[in-house]
């Protein structure tokens, strides 16, 4: 029986309860069209799709849109030569392009806070799972020797990080994506009385000045930023691996984009 | 003749066109008070707040919001051992914290953006300021010598930047802030065919995305990434230095905001 694109998206949409609004859905191809591989990447980059349609994979699914922008899933508000080059590529190749992004954070628990948990070795430290956050309870270890592990564990080659590096954390909230907003971490450090966060990315006028003053006022908190890419990676190999499982008869690849900044 | 709060901040907003909406304004204090000293600042932080009480500066003029939101002024929308410090530090000093964020963007030249170019000298070299952007013509030379230049003028410990460290730039957008984003940026490397962008802050899934795919479609972009704070404080020196020649009778003191992050 051969494999759609519909089935695919169907398998993967239903562990999660329906959403009215969603980024969700297939961009590019057609839903009808039969499966012969299949490529998970967090950033459907120029060459993460070139990579794709070297091994044959028509189907890519990416966390994050093709276009630069969250919300404009076919570049169509914009037409200049980047855009243009990548479109034909995708057309040309004929693959059918799924953004998978809101339904998979909507896994009970959120399948891209797991990837990341399960990558840094923190599943059995796990005390409390939230919706935006997974809260965990560290072997007390410094700030540094944190940093130093998710950098290893994560191949992430530096990492930004506040705090005196040797303070002591034992209780940390693990978020992805742009889950770094005060809005968001802040509570966790006030409520659930976490001396570390740990995120993708959230704006700097937010967490960190948050936690400089708290610093200054004597109190022990710190941050550890991952980069967006870097802390939403591990969920989409987490996925390409049960779907692997899922769908054993069919290829499936995880690609890697790489680092996205040069360190200057 | 006594000068109040009032007087500097009708002199401050009188170059910039009133605005409907602003977040500018006295968040603490009186505006009938007399003003002793003023401590100009990127971000009031607590550390930044000890120092202008310690200088006598009963009038601290903020770009940012003190508690870690764009919007909430004055933290009243939480509740929290850190909030609660800062507010009895800025209420125990009597001073008055006037925030002021929207008309010094809408000066014209944007005032932050002048403050940037002029540390950077680079104010030759400019051929358009656009509202969110000066465009300048730099003397051709390597993305490398270009955020090593800014590093050094800054005074930034590291920095990260997109693109072949060798390639040449010759036209640069400048932009502060959160003006990162790819609806701001996309349209300067597309409409005014810079080969460079340098901001403050911005979503990592656009701009930096945009050039690493152009790159990848053997396009010479580049992006240099400042930092929000460090793309906007030269603004906020350049006001000091202003201030203390409007009002050469009162202490103007240029506080600075030590690195946010720290590189691990």
């Amino acid at each position: 029986m051969k494999l759609t694109v519909q089935s695919v998206m169907d398998a993967l949409m239903k562990p999660a309860r329906s959403l009215e609004r969603t980024v969700d859905g297939l961009v590019f191809g057609r839903a009808e069209e039969e499966v012969r591989g299949i490529a998970v990447v967090f950033m459907p980059t120029q060459r993460a799709l070139e990579q794709a349609a070297g091994l044959g994979a028509n189907l890519v699914i990416a966390h994050e849109g093709a276009f630069y922008s969250h919300a404009d899933q076919t570049g169509s508000s914009s037409a200049g030569p980047v855009y243009e080059t990548k479109k034909r590529l995708i057309l040309e190749a004929g693959m059918s392009l799924f953004r998978f992004h809101d339904y998979i954070h909507k896994y009970e628990p959120d399948l891209v806070t797991e990837g990341l948990v399960h990558e840094l070795g923190w599943e059995r430290f796990v005390v409390k799972r939230r919706p935006e956050a997974a809260i965990a309870e560290l072997p007390p270890a410094s700030l540094k020797a944190i940093a130093e592990v998710a950098k290893e564990r994560l191949g992430i080659p530096y990492i930004r990080t506040l705090g005196d590096p040797e303070q002591r954390c034992a209780k940390a909230a693990v978020l992805v994506g742009y889950r770094g907003g005060g809005g968001v971490t802040i509570p966790l450090f006030e409520e659930e009385d976490v001396d570390l966060v740990v995120y993708g990315e959230g704006p700097e006028w937010e967490t960190p000045e948050y936690v400089r003053d708290a610093l200054a006022q004597g109190r022990k908190k710190g941050v550890i930023v991952l980069g967006h890419a870097e802390s939403e990676a591990p969920g989409m190999r987490l996925l390409a691996r049960r779907l692997q499982e899922a769908f054993p008869q069919i290829p499936v690849h995880s690609l890697q984009n790489e680092p996205l900044f040069q360190m200057m």
